[in-house]
C-alpha cells in the first residue's frame, strides 16, 4: 500500500552499525514493591543497517520505547538500583520483534535524586547526579555501560603548603564509566559512593553553619589535585567494579578561567 | 520576475517590533591604525515589520553585514574600544538603504582576548570575556547596550568568621550591562575592569608559583558574597557609566552542587 | 554561638532586589486524586536584600522548598494544570516563616509529557515540552509568570510561490510567556495548544508512514514565515489569556546555517 | 624556595595518560604569506604523569601555548589548511623543553569561515564550520586527528514516495574525523567539501531569490536519509583520505521533536 523506500536497495552499499534517534524525552515509569515512579529521561536508540537496505524503519524503535514503558508498569522491578539496566533491555526485547538487526544499543540519560544526610546536622538532603545507562547486544552477548557524574570540590596541596596552610578551593566534576556484562550487578550508587568519596569533601544542597564548618574542615584537611581524584576513584573503582574503567575529573579552578582535567582508563 | 510573498497582506494584520535572523556567525574585520584585526562574532539583526506587510527581506540583512564588513577595511577605527559599537552602526547604515523600516537592532557577540600581568612575577598572561554589544535605532534616536562577563572568584566571609579564616572559595561569573545613548564613550575595557576588581581576587590565564600565592593571599584577605561582589559592581558602574544598569552576579559554589545569585538593577 | 555574617552592615549601603539560590535541581511531588507525581525541577529562589544587611540566609531557601515538598504528598492539589504555581507558592509561604523579605520569586523550570494522538493512525504519542512557572510576591500582591516552548515546524510560502509548490521546511521553536495575576487561571497546556496549533504543522514522537503522509500534507497546504507564526500565536494568546505577553519563534532554517526570529509583546 | 607539591610521591601510585588543562580560550595568531592572521581557538593540552609523581605542573602548558603562539608570528606557515596542526605541534614542542613527559596532547577547537558562491546569482557567502585538531605525540610517533562539523539538510527520499513529491526536509549536521600520522596531508578544506557535497543540499548563509529556488530544486531532486548521508560521507572519505574515519550525521527532523542518527567508522 506505501512504499517502502527503506527496504530498496541504496545506492552505496555500505553497513552502518548505528542508525536511530537519538535525544528523545519521553516520559518512563518502573513499579517497585507496587508503587510507580516516573522521571523524564532522554533515549538513544540504533541498531546496525545492513549494506542491501537503504534505511532503517525509525518509527519502529519509537514504538518499542512506548511498549517497553507500558509493560513496565505491570511488572515490578526486582531491584531498584538496577531499573536503568532492565528498562533498557525491556527496549531491546520488543526492539527484536519489530525491527531485524544484528546489533542493537539503547542509551538511557537521566538525573538521580539521592538522599543524603548532613555531616553535622544530620538533616536530610536530596543530591542531584547525571547518570546515563546504555545496554548493547549483539547477537547473544549482551553487554552494559554505567556512567555516573558528580559534583564534589577540590582544595589544591601545593597552594596550601606555599601559603601556611591557605589555598585556592573549587567546583570539581567527577566522571566514572564501567563497562560490563549485562549480568554482573553493579550499583550505580555504589559508583557515585566512589566518585563523591574522592573529593577534598562531598558537596550537600542543604548546608546548616555547623555543617558548612564540618565541610570546611574536611576540605583543608584532605587537600588534593585533579590527579589525586582520579587516581583514588580509579583504584576504589577497580576493586569494586569488573569490566573496563573510564575515569575524568576536570576542576573549575577557582584562581583561572579554565579548567583542569585528569583522565585515565583500567 | 519573481513572487515576493513578503509584501503581500498578511491574515492576521498585527505589527512586529523584531522580525530577523539570528545566530549567524561570519567573520568581522576591523582596520585600526593601518592594520587589519579579525574576529568571529555571533550577530542578530531585526527589524520592524509593519501590520500590512506579511514579511520582511531576510537576505537583505545578511548583506548589510557583508557589505558592512567589506567596507570596515577602507576604513579605519578612530577609537579600538568603540569598534564593536561602530560595526554595529556601520550594518544598521547598510541596512537603511536596502530595507525600509522603523526600527533596527544589531547584536554582536564576541570574545575579547585582553593583555594582563601576573600579580607577582610580572608575567604577560592573555585574559577572554565575552562580550555583547547592541546598536538599537528608532527613529533619530539611536542607543547602545554593552555587556561584559567576567570570570573572577569569592572567598565565603561567613564561613571564614566561622572557621578561624579557613572559608570555601569559588569560581564566580559577574555580568555588567549598561545601556546608554550611542553617543556616551563608554569602554569595554572599562567595564571589565569594574567587574574584575569586584571580586575576592581576579583571575589569571598563567599563574606561576608566586603569583598563585598572591592570588591566594588575596582571596583571603578579601572575603565576599555574591551580594558584596554585586554592591560593589553596581556602586563603581553608577560612578563610572551614564545609563541604566544591570549587574548579576553567579557563584559556582564549591561545598554545593547549585549556585548562588546576586541581581540588581540602577 | 556563631557568627551571622549575614546580620553585619555592609561597606556598601545598596539594598539587591534578587538574591538567593539558582540551578538547584531536587526531587518534587505532587499529589493528585490520591496519586503522587515526581519530577525533578530546576529551582531559582530569590528574594530582596535590605541596604543595612551584608546577606541573606542562603540555607533557608533550600529549606523551604525541601519543607514544601515534603508537604506536598500531604494536601491533595485540586487541579493539575495549576500545580507548578501552587508548589511555587507552598515554598513562598514556608519561606515567610523561616526569612524576613519584602519580595520573593520561586522560578521552577521542567519538562512536561503530554499523550497526543497521532493524525491519521490515532495512536497514542507521548510528546515533551518545556515550561517555566515563576511566582512573584511582593506585600500582598503575588504575581505569575508562565512559559512554554514547542516545537513545530515552517514551511516557506515564499519559496512555494517560486517553486511550483515546492519549498524549504525547518524545525522551528515558538515561545510563550504570559505574565498575569496569580489568580488568574491559565492551563499551561492551553498555552501549549496556542503554540502547536500556529506552525505549518504540529510535530509528534510517533509516526507511522500514513501519519507521516498528513503531517506532510499539512504543511504544504499550511506555508509560513516565522511572521506568520508569531502573529498567530499572539492573536490566539491575547483572546485566551489575560495579562501581558510575550512570543518568539526561531526557525532553524534548512536552507542556511542560521536562524531567523519573530519576537512580540503585547 | 617554593614547595614543589606535584613533585612529591603519591599516596596512590597510578600512572594517568591525561593530565592538563582544558576549555582555555587565548589568542592564536598566524603568520600567512607576511600577513598575520589573528582568531581565538579553544585548547586542550594534556601529558601523561608517571607514577611516582603526584601531579603535573599546570602552569607550563600555559607557557608552552603562549611561547608557541608569540613565535608563530615570526614563522611564515608554508600552507594555510595544515596551520592548524603545525600551531598544535610547536605547543608540543615547547612543551618539551619545560615538562618531562611520554606522551602530550594538544587539542584546538575553533570555527573556520570560508567563501562559497551562492549557487545561481554567484554572489559571496561566508561559511561558518565548526572544526578541531589535535597532535598526540608518543616518543617518536606523532599522529593527527582532524575534525569538521558541517550544516546542511536532508530530503526524506520515503515522505517522496508516498506524497507524489512532496517530503518533509531538515537541517542536518555531518561530522567527519580522520585520524593519521602527522605527516599525512589532509586539509580540513577537502573534508568540509567532503561532508557538504553528501547532504540534499549545502546550505548558504547569503541566499537571494534565484538562489533559493535553486537550493529548493537540488533538495527536491536529490532525496536522502541520513543514512545515505553517511554512506556517501564514508565512501569518499576512504577513497580520498588516509586513516582511521569516524562519521556521524545527525538530523533535526522537521515532523518530530527528536534528532535521527547514523554513524559508522572505517
Amino acid at each position: 500500500m506505501y512504499v517502502e523506500t527503506q527496504e530498496e536497495e541504496p545506492e552505496i552499499k555500505i553497513p552502518l552499525p548505528r542508525v536511530g534517534i537519538t535525544n528523545l524525552r519521553t516520559i518512563a515509569k518502573i513499579n517497585w514493591k507496587g508503587r510507580i515512579y516516573t522521571f523524564i529521561p532522554t533515549f538513544e536508540v540504533t541498531i546496525d543497517l545492513p549494506r542491501e537496505k537503504k534505511g532503517i524503519h525509525m518509527s519502529r524503535l519509537v514504538e518499542s520505547i512506548t511498549d517497553a514503558m507500558s509493560e513496565a508498569v505491570e511488572e515490578e522491578v526486582k531491584k531498584i538500583h538496577t531499573s536503568l539496566e532492565e528498562l533498557a533491555l525491556a527496549v531491546i526485547k520488543r526492539l527484536e520483534e519489530k525491527h531485524k538487526h544484528k546489533r542493537a544499543e539503547v542509551w538511557i540519560r537521566t538525573t538521580l535524586i539521592l538522599e543524603k544526610t548532613t555531616p553535622a546536622s544530620r538533616k536530610l538532603s536530596y543530591e542531584p547526579y547525571d547518570v546515563e545507562v546504555a545496554v548493547i547486544k549483539e547477537g547473544k552477548d549482551v553487554k552494559k555501560r554505567l556512567k555516573v557524574r558528580v559534583i564534589g570540590n577540590t582544595a589544591c596541596p601545593h597552594a596550601m603548603a606555599n601559603n601556611n596552610g591557605k589555598t585556592h578551593i573549587q567546583r570539581a566534576i567527577g566522571e566514572l564509566e564501567v563497562m560490563a556484562d549485562f549480568n554482573e550487578e553493579i550499583a550505580l550508587e555504589d559508583m557515585i559512593e566512589v566518585v563523591e568519596s574522592s573529593f577534598s569533601s562531598p558537596t550537600y544542597t542543604l548546608l546548616k553553619t555547623p555543617d558548612e564548618n564540618a565541610v570546611v574542615r574536611k576540605m583543608y584537611e584532605n587537600p588534593k589535585f585533579v590527579e589525586d581524584v582520579a587516581r583514588e576513584i580509579l583504584m576504589k573503582a577497580r576493586e569494586k567494579f569488573p569490566g573496563r574503567i573510564h575515569v575524568r575529573v576536570i576542576s573549575n579552578e577557582s584562581i583561572h578561567k579554565h579548567d583542569v582535567i585528569a583522565e585515565a582508563w583500567a
